[in-house]
């Protein structure tokens, strides 16, 4: 048994969030490399230091807690949003400060923490994970800019001082992570903890229709061949078509679209959109891919639709380790009986990568209203500390 | 009969695209208060001076050229898109100079040319007529802005030293323009000539709906509020219910979109687009107004989206003159027998304005695969020719 202390935990939890405090409710403006990240994650090491731990930065700003022998890893991320809520990867790094804290202080077992860095993807997608994971070369992350066009190697220069060599992962035994649900389906069921069973797959391409852009008060309806057109068929004959596949967890999405030259007066020539699905199976999300495409070709061919796709980006579903996760289901039992659920992510987290290196298990805590990525984002602190507590119990 | 000389029609008609070639197929880079727009207008008042008419210059760089007495008024615009065609408004221009100058020599009937300043819209829409005929005044076309900024009171300061007062219009009978029809129609048909019944009205505003912005792997699909899926749904519905009210010549367009925040992870919060229809019927496009307001609503309600809508831009159709449309149609018959049609036209023209004034009409020529506003814009010299002789021929 190690006695985590809520009060302790949320004191921390608390203070964290005054770097980059955004002054609207509880939010923080945190992102990778910000001055008030790089300020947060030096508090960090200190805290970790008091707690026994030897803080140790990589070259690409991810903060580690080490416990000074083989130990378990438990963890998230630190830096936020550009709009941000207070929790998101945040809690799960305090939580496993405590446990570690905790642990120490009791002669429990070895437990090192850790705050990957961009996590929330200024320079991609889970940049400090995946880079110490292998699933992204370092020198390819250089090159990457943020919206403002600075690189990688510019912002990780910052953090130049602090940086020591990459962290072997072999001390490791495994990597827990605790995180907000960043969805509804625990608040909307009255559940306190989701042990997530897999991190579901993602499928995201850009689909390109080429028609004929056309002056819209000259060319008459049967002429056209307007690509914005063929864009909302499509979408109406893939939300149909998926209907025998799909499961309730499964998710799709035209998030981003393009329309050329996109103005009133002028039949839309070109629409490029994303097309991105999410699953936990590869089969189905191969069997939707299908679709897609099979759909995609058919409008292309019945409106005169030149038909191009970008390169589809594609990440596997992460099936938890099946021990880490038992150990987790134990404790959710324990702390909340019969209000906890098995669920899958639908959202990608540092576990994603972590999960090429090691058995990886993730446990969530309910986000009021499904709210996330942004200043609202919050979760009641009693089931804060029912997760923590769970994390405790399943380091054991 | 006036005596309109192909040759030297033609002749003025390549001369003219000399100033802005773009050197890609015959297109011209010529817009309004352009360094070759003025020059362009300069050598067209020395032409016309040539021809014994009275060049003037108003205000705001419309280019008349007077026959010194009450007199039939022909012509168009020679400013062009900032990509466009060779012909467009500038084919009006040099026929009208034409016919103008023809007449003159052999004692006929004393015809005035006008070349109207910004019908392509740097600073709105057909700005030059509309300022002229009354419908935009002045001191608010002044504030306009291009894309780049400048307001059109410094673009028209370009043309001070050559501007004298607003020319009466009490002094033309009537406003005839010739111009290429931009869209299929003739092309499609084989015909050479089409004589305009009216000018379409035109419908235009921006729609909103607005939904929940939200991740797009943890919502799942049923508690979403997708605005690009209530705008595609949209769509499809319009498209669906308009049939029992349109007309083969009705057009409807959605050509421009914007998504918020537009991220291919993120379901769309807010889709926001330009909901264009065109009619020669002020009563089938109230019924197509009643159908947009009442499936927006219904698609809002259906989707828990708030609605919302721009200002709607209106211009109601103009009829041509029946005595001048007349005579169109009997050039033409003459002409082109069995090779021309009555037609609406699905674009806005100065005579939209000029009609608020005189009596218009309205003559078209055919477009090469109902090109324009494109470098590639042509017609056949034949059909240019067949369009100067009708012109000739309306104007006794």
């Amino acid at each position: 048994m190690i006695p985590a202390n809520p009060d302790r935990f949320l004191a921390d939890l608390h203070h964290l969030r005054t770097f980059g405090a955004s002054g609207v409710d509880k939010g923080v403006v945190r992102p990778a490399f910000s001055d008030a990240d790089i300020a947060a994650r030096r508090w960090l090491a200190a805290r970790m230091e008091e707690a026994g731990l030897t803080p140790h930065f990589d070259p690409v700003g991810n903060l580690f807690g080490i416990a000074g022998e083989r130990s378990l890893l438990m963890g998230s991320h630190s830096d936020s949003q550009p709009e941000g809520g207070w929790l998101d990867g945040a809690l799960g790094v305090i939580a496993a400060l405590e446990v570690a804290r905790a642990s120490r202080e009791v002669g429990g077992p070895p437990i090192s923490v850790v705050s990957f860095q961009d996590e929330e993807g200024r320079f991609g997608v889970t940049t400090g994970s995946a880079i110490w994971s292998g699933n992204l070369d370092l020198a390819k992350a250089d090159t990457l800019t943020d919206h403002a066009g600075v690189p990688f190697a510019e912002a990780r220069a910052r953090m130049a001082d602090l940086a020591g060599d990459f962290v072997d992962p072999a001390q490791f035994t495994g990597f827990i992570e605790m995180h907000i649900e960043q969805g509804p389906w625990l608040d909307t069921e009255g559940d306190k903890i989701g042990v997530v069973s897999d991190i579901v797959g993602i499928r995201d391409m850009r689909v390109t229709f080429g028609g004929q852009q056309n002056h819209a008060g000259t060319t008459p309806m049967h002429l056209r061949r307007d690509a914005f057109q063929a864009m909302s068929a499509f979408s109406s004959a893939i939300n149909d078509r998926f209907r025998n596949v799909v499961t309730p967890a499964t998710v799709w999405t035209i998030g981003h679209v393009t329309l050329h030259p996109n103005a009133s007066s002028i039949v839309p020539g070109r629409a490029t959109f994303s097309m991105q699905w999410r699953d936990g199976d590869t089969d189905r999300l191969a069997r939707m891919e299908e679709i897609i495409r099979s759909t995609a070709q058919e409008i292309a061919e019945a409106r005169g639709m030149k038909l191009s796709y970008g390169p589809m980006l594609g990440l596997e579903p992460v099936v938890m380790d099946a021990g880490l996760r038992g150990a987790l289901e134990l404790g959710a039992a324990s702390v909340a009986p019969g209000k906890w659920r098995k669920m899958p992510s639908g959202a990608l987290h540092d576990a994603t990568n972590v999960g090429a290196l090691m058995p990886v298990a993730m446990l969530f805590v309910p986000s009021i209203n499904g709210i996330s990525h942004d200043f609202a984002e919050d979760t009641a602190e009693a089931d804060l500390v029912a997760g923590l507590e769970v994390l405790a119990r399943a380091a054991v």
